[in-house]
């Protein structure tokens, strides 16, 4: 727990110095966000606010992780490249819509393709890896289930669909983070108790990774912590795709190491309601002819448009976040 | 842990039912907040939000507590007591400030002689009670200091001035729930060490008692979260003088049956910083002739007053609790 603490601690450090020193960067770098055109008017005014802050927790997680985890590198140190991996596509697409003044960057061919590859990549290593294989845990029993190689695909499909909807949750000053710190905060626990139980039983080099991974799962809070001073409304500076694609790729890789894919889609019940909502949205508007359920996807855009305070909305997802989260702590808990 | 989080769920829950079905009888009893008239001039607009919220959680944290906690009665009794004896002196408070439209509530000298009689018993109650005595832990090291008799007085002022200081520290939308959220929840964390380092040593009656108190912390986490979903910016419904006064209770009691008052005022630096701001401004008033240290007191006023918007401001004292509990909790850790 001490270790643990300490990384936090360390995380938050980093971001909240390299922050306030990135900040002036960006702005002459000229690196602020552009508005999607069809978002709500409400949001032209935070037009030039500094984007790509993901880069400050990205740095954050891989340095305080790799200063207290090292012992369990086997299984942090593909955690951390899903982060960078995912983070780096996102850089490129925040790169390109600024320096192309295009608002939505990477075409979608070119992102897919590149999730596709990384999200191969990944879901291979899973597959191969003595610690993980292809069985998931299932809440409230002890039972497992075993996806033998069907495994790979399923979990491509969980990543892709993670970081997009974890991309699309990023649209309300500080609601992705605030979001994923509690996300991240649940699945430290899981971790942690996953750990101990496997000390109990003599596993001690698979303890020793998973508790490398509630170190990983520190890191992304205490640094996500430092964000949030900048970032919740009203916000000095935006993730950016760079910020909200690692994010994505860090959810999915710690459903993937502890094993429990299933649980993401309820403790990630807000990323889950801001892809299908968009879903939702343009089916509807093309097999409807033009006719919408939301007053504007993604869902939170909705609830802005109902008179909800941005503000108030980040709330209210962090609520439902953790609510979601202590019922699947309290599922795993009592497998 | 399973029992922890369901008190947290259950408290939660309560606090979601019962703040609805409140909220429009107090709209109707008029019970709702009149502004200081020299607080900032944006908080005008405030008048009239129903205020007693905190009775909903004060019912929600016995009644989760008592569920799940009975075990360790001894201990959790008397916080269930003392969160409940400031809370019904915080209701007097409210209910004279609206039945009288006088915004001061209860005269001073009123107020002092029930917290005077209140952490007396509580302060007596401590100093005889096998489970607490007079020595209080000491971060970093495995000493304790020993206070002997004058634990009484010393406890009676920390009670005093924890109620005085969360009071004064509720004057932003969802400050000072979030705050104690936070604080609570590193107080769980420093419960929960106890009681495992109890029972490792064979103490199992002492470990349940502190069991019990990490029980208490979690109906309180579970209750402020709840509250917050109404309370956060812009607020629905206010604590008032019953939420706040009772939160302040809990936190020296937490602060008192896990023998850490030494490091309550780091983990409630908030706390501080409101009364000592308060202090200070009026101190320097009086002897400066007139002179003022801050633009307004206490300290989350004088931010407001700079143009940090009122969200931003509990954003940031939230972060700050957060980074100094993690600094006493490795502290405790670290014995």
């Amino acid at each position: 727990m001490p270790t643990n603490i300490l990384t936090a601690i360390v995380a938050f450090a980093i971001v909240m110095i390299t922050c306030p020193i990135l900040l002036p960067v960006l702005h002459r770098l000229k690196f602020g966000q552009t508005e999607r055109e069809d978002g709500p008017a409400s949001h032209l005014k935070k037009q030039g606010t500094p984007t790509m802050g993901g880069i400050t927790f990205i740095a954050a997680i891989i340095i305080a992780s790799l200063a207290f985890g090292l012992p369990g590198a086997s299984m942090l140190l593909p955690a951390i490249l899903c982060a960078f991996g995912f983070g780096m596509l996102g850089f490129l697409d925040d790169f390109i819509k600024i320096k192309l003044s295009r608002n939505l960057g990477l075409r979608a061919y070119q992102k897919i393709i590149f999730q596709v590859a990384l999200s191969l990549i990944f879901a291979i290593w899973a597959y191969l890896s003595p610690n993980i294989g292809s069985s998931l845990y299932l809440p409230f029993t002890a039972k497992t289930i075993d996806l033998g190689i069907w495994y790979i695909p399923f979990v491509m499909f969980v990543i892709i669909a993670e970081v997009n909807s974890v991309n699309l949750t990023d649209g309300l000053d500080g609601l992705s983070s605030s979001v994923t710190l509690i996300f991240v905060i649940a699945m430290s626990m899981i971790f942690s108790l996953l750990s101990r139980q496997a000390n109990a039983l003599g596993f001690s080099a698979y303890a020793t990774n998973l508790n490398s991974m509630t170190v990983f799962c520190f890191a992304v809070v205490g640094s996500l912590a430092g964000f949030l001073w900048f970032n919740s409304y009203p916000a000095r500076i935006f993730m950016g795709d760079t910020g909200s694609m690692a994010l994505g790729g860090i959810v999915a890789i710690l459903g993937i190491c502890s094993k429990s894919i299933i649980f993401l889609p309820f403790m990630g019940i807000c990323y889950v309601a801001s892809a299908v909502s968009v879903i939702l949205q343009v089916g509807s508007y093309k097999l409807r002819h033009g006719k919408r359920i939301f007053k504007m996807a993604p869902l939170h855009h909705h609830f802005e448009l109902l008179g909800y305070h941005e503000s108030k909305i980040v709330t209210m997802y962090s609520i439902v976040t953790a609510l979601f989260c202590a019922i699947c702590v309290l599922g795993f808990y009592c497998r």
